[in-house]
């Protein structure tokens, strides 16, 4: 009989609204395992292991595990942290001097690089320590998986929040007419095509969105800002934060960057800069939201799918480490195509095929236009985004006069 | 016997979450009155009584009523328009012209102003046309009031915004250390103090706010947010869009706005402009969210408590211009201080006690410091925000090192 060895978890990377579901659940399914003596927690990811930082996780209660799935961002602490030369086997040195027998890794392709560099080390050595990576991240841009947990949850958010918002600037369109969020997504527009999940009607904001993968011409955006205005009386516009413009720079850097007469430099970015061109060139006047990190973490607008699926990523993380002996993996979703309804299940593809790869956002879901998104998006999209979205009414009916 | 009248109804000003609440409410109190004959909506605010165009509101079944109390933003359309010479008298004219015997008009100062002369106009004239008025705002600004129907789901909306988004920099604090997050509130300090609600520890975030009734100073600022990184590890400032420097200038605008490479003005803004300082000065990396309208008007983020007491204020509207015959006043919250829970009913003010008056944060709801709030401005406002909170799980238990 094989004696029980102590599994360690970490997460790494941008955290999500539902990463510690993941965690919440790889430490319900290790408490099952006689095969896991004690469970510890990195601190910060890799930097607790290699600066031999853990804390305990099996004094955990129920309750807390509860709670602990509910809150958003990384609980354990994480961080961007890539290996440097020798890492590796420093990491796998003071693991194996813990007496871990199972290392799991939650985060996206770059967390998928430390893990896989970390079971290349084992492997070197003849070492059984196995290594396992769960996916996460809002961006959705890992290949291998049919999505990503925290991607359905930032979905839901800009869905919503674009709608919200937009009703915001089509009740008083005199007085703002122009509306500018800006999302994030890295280099792909996962996240931008989401926030038009929203629509029922082909008039329905966003009017214009600017994915990263695409270059922003600023001569076509006023074109098109005009365009719409005058069509629809109101433009809202979602500009993805990494979008360059024709020279390849990002959009508010380079040399969109200026100074205030005091010699700071000011911080531009796409939205502001959008919203500049528009007051300047156009004469509308415009504004911007930016909600930032709050896309990736808002706990009001958690897609139950995505919870349910971080959970369910995590607990066969365990799995296959522990039961099925399985190293240098990372967990997939895989989507279930037989039946109507949405449902989902795991797979596992080897970390080599993660580590530093991504996915940008698919021709086919992207419209004619370049600047909006097509059915098959909605069909691969709505239902990683939980309930239904609320249908706003409008009150716009015919007008009475006399 | 007095024959039936029409009752007209608008909205005006920014919109909030749950403006369209008390609409929905007002339309099924008029309903249920005989002395009302047909139920109008003005189109954008006042410019729908001016320009005459109105739409039909008892078309709306029950059903719609529900979504519309549910439906985020001003479904009428809203307006900011101040009534020059003479426009009272034309406004009046029209309504009277078109049958009205009553006028509601559901916003915040400045439409009480509009109501007030549309009110003394009627008198003028010897008219009977009953003007009501009904409290909305998200900057909770309105005297008179105990507080605004708006305001809860705001605050609910930062208070969450602030507790899940600072979740995030704390989880990785070697990454960016420092977020500012701008918020509304014009020129109150009501919803920047909100911002803090989900605080439970004494080093919670937000660390600092920076409330709009007191100018910034920004050795101070820089200071401030260096104390904090020593101390806690990472900073969360929450500041107002509308706080002022030394000079009276806005922050981001005056002396601190720039020039891109093009000649085109920048956009800064007091969370661009403080990142940039804690940038540059501090050489701390640093990040900002601005929620913007999404802070008015976020569907998943409705206080309960909010939206039903939206609905109150625009039922009494319908029941103090119609049932008692009052003109000229606003529907006020009252909190009730018997008992241990929390409850509200409504009372009437006049309009002139209202328009273009404002409300600023009391001094006794700020902490010592400036920048905090103190345990009577959470007694005053949680029980505003609806359900409790959530209560994030912190995994802060000892190291264990081997």
């Amino acid at each position: 009989m094989v004696s029980a060895k102590h599994l360690v978890i970490g997460q790494s990377g941008g955290a999500t609204a539902v990463i510690n579901a993941s965690l919440a659940e790889a430490i319900r399914a290790a408490r099952e395992r006689k095969e896991v003596d004690q469970i510890f927690g990195a601190r910060y990811g890799i930097q607790g292991v290699l600066g031999k930082q853990v804390t305990d996780l099996r004094v955990l209660g129920d309750d807390d595990l509860q709670a602990l799935a509910r809150t958003p961002s990384a609980a354990l602490g994480s961080c961007r942290y890539r290996l440097s030369e020798g890492e590796a086997e420093g990491a796998l040195a003071n693991l194996l001097a813990l007496g871990a027998g199972y290392f799991l890794y939650i985060g996206g392709n770059d967390s998928a690089d430390t893990g896989h560099q970390i079971a290349l080390a084992a492997e070197a050595i003849g070492s059984d320590l196995r290594v396992v990576c769960v996916p996460k991240t809002i961006d959705n841009d890992l290949p291998e998986t049919d999505h990503c947990p925290g991607y359905g949850s930032a979905a839901r958010f800009l869905a919503l929040a674009v709608q919200d918002s937009a009703l915001c600037t089509e009740s008083i369109p005199t007085h703002y007419p122009v509306k500018v969020i800006e999302v994030m997504g890295r280099d792909a527009g996962w996240l931008a095509a989401a926030s038009a999940l929203g629509q029922t009607r082909e008039q329905d904001p966003p009017h214009l969105i600017y994915f990263p993968e695409r270059p922003l011409d600023p001569d076509e955006f006023l074109a098109d800002v005009e365009r719409v205005h005058r069509s629809v009386g109101y433009v809202v516009v979602v500009v993805a934060e990494t979008v360059r413009d024709l020279d390849g720079s990002p959009l508010g850097e380079g040399g969109h960057q200026g100074m205030d007469a005091f010699g700071h430099r000011l911080l531009a970015g796409a939205a502001p800069y959008l919203v500049s061109l528009v007051r300047d060139q156009l004469g509308l006047r415009a504004r911007y939201d930016k909600p930032g990190d709050l896309q990736r973490m808002s706990s009001a607008c958690v897609s139950e799918v995505d919870r349910m699926e971080a959970e369910m990523v995590g607990r066969d993380a365990v799995i296959a480490a522990v039961a099925h002996g399985q190293t240098d993996k990372m967990v997939t979703l895989v989507r279930e195509q037989a039946g109507s309804g949405y449902a989902s299940t795991t797979g596992l593809t080897d970390l080599d095929r993660i580590a530093n790869q991504h996915r940008p956002l698919p021709a086919e879901f992207v419209s004619e236009s370049g600047k909006g998104i097509t059915a098959q998006f909605r069909d691969y999209a709505l239902p990683l985004l939980g309930e239904p979205l609320p249908a706003p009414i409008r009150l716009d009916g015919p007008v009475v006069t006399w």
